[in-house]
């Protein structure tokens, strides 16, 4: 059987086109926008809330110091929709190899003690600028001012819910730069990585 | 042309190993003790002292309060080994493709402008243990805290030279886990990336 895939990226690097192409590689389901309906349908937010919430720290610094912040029974929109994300995960690893993009899947996977080939795919700034621009085109923010905030939304947001650091390469069992070695590269050493685990177990 | 190949590894991870498999796979020089040798030649030093103040770092809380870390003129032992591997590094770039292992080697060729790939290698602890006692044996200090001393001791030394993170994945064209992925595994990964780096330029 491959193992499930839980595939982490830097915004930008191609992560996502990645993680699609090794599913259809290996003939595996590919779960991205399902865990956002999902997750939308269980917490009761929109998808575009989940979306937004569901992968980047939006608090403030005003929200850190209100009294919300102190009360350890308080559970903030961040909090309430990590926990739907968490369960629709563990619900879709339940049925089987899969390759999950973003949302801390390889942590919430790894403290449920679920096995998964963990992969980090990061890539240098003008990759990741040339990528941003061509999906979304420009806007009034600088794209390289874009990229540092989500980069920030994103480490923070992985540091709250995991004490663990982002892109810390000790947490992944493979992490590669997508600008040096190319997609179909990264593509290649996924799927093979995946085949190898497939054929020894 | 192949790349440049520098491996940089946890202590008891196999990197070593990994890096000999590669540069036979690929019929490339393998550059270790010959490093340590030429730096000891050049700057003086013993080759023992070369291997243990080449990659970790040594220098006590007392030494860093003494007068002599106030002088920016003077240079510690470690920083005459460190200048004398970085002179050894750059020669044997020179030369062409080869793998080398440790030694801040991909920060030296970075600073350099001398594109190589660069491998970073780690493993869980119980394989890092594993590992360890196979080559170098028991010894009185228990196998954990040996392991966490080298650890300290080789991250400390690469900030200090690089201002970087150590095993921060962002620095490395491709991190493996080589206790998930097994060492035939990872020199593959290594050297299908350095064929298909070959056909491409």
């Amino acid at each position: 059987m491959y193992p499930i895939i839980t595939i982490s990226r830097e915004f930008g690097s191609g992560g996502h086109s990645i993680g699609q192409a090794v599913a259809k590689e290996l003939g595996i389901p590919f779960y991205d926008s399902v865990i956002v309906e999902e997750a939308a349908k269980k917490s009761g937010y929109s998808t575009d809330t989940v979306v937004e919430d569901g992968e980047y720290t939006t608090l403030s610094q005003t929200w850190f110091s209100s009294n919300a912040a102190y009360n350890v029974n308080y559970l903030s929109p961040q909090d309430k929709i990590f926990e739907a994300q968490r369960n629709v995960i563990l619900d879709l690893a339940e049925k089987g190899p899969c390759v999950i993009v973003g949302r801390c899947a390889d942590y919430i996977l790894d403290t449920a003690n679920i096995p998964a080939l963990n992969v980090f795919i990061h890539a240098n700034m003008e990759y990741r600028k040339a990528h941003v621009l061509e999906r979304y085109g420009k806007t009034n923010v600088p794209i390289e001012k874009r990229l540092r905030k989500k980069d920030k939304g994103r480490k923070t947001y992985y540091r709250y819910y995991t004490d663990r650091e982002w892109g810390q390469s000790n947490y992944y069992h493979i992490s590669l730069d997508a600008s040096y070695l190319g997609e179909l590269t990264c593509v290649d050493i996924i799927t093979s990585a995946a085949r190898r685990k497939n054929e020894n177990k």
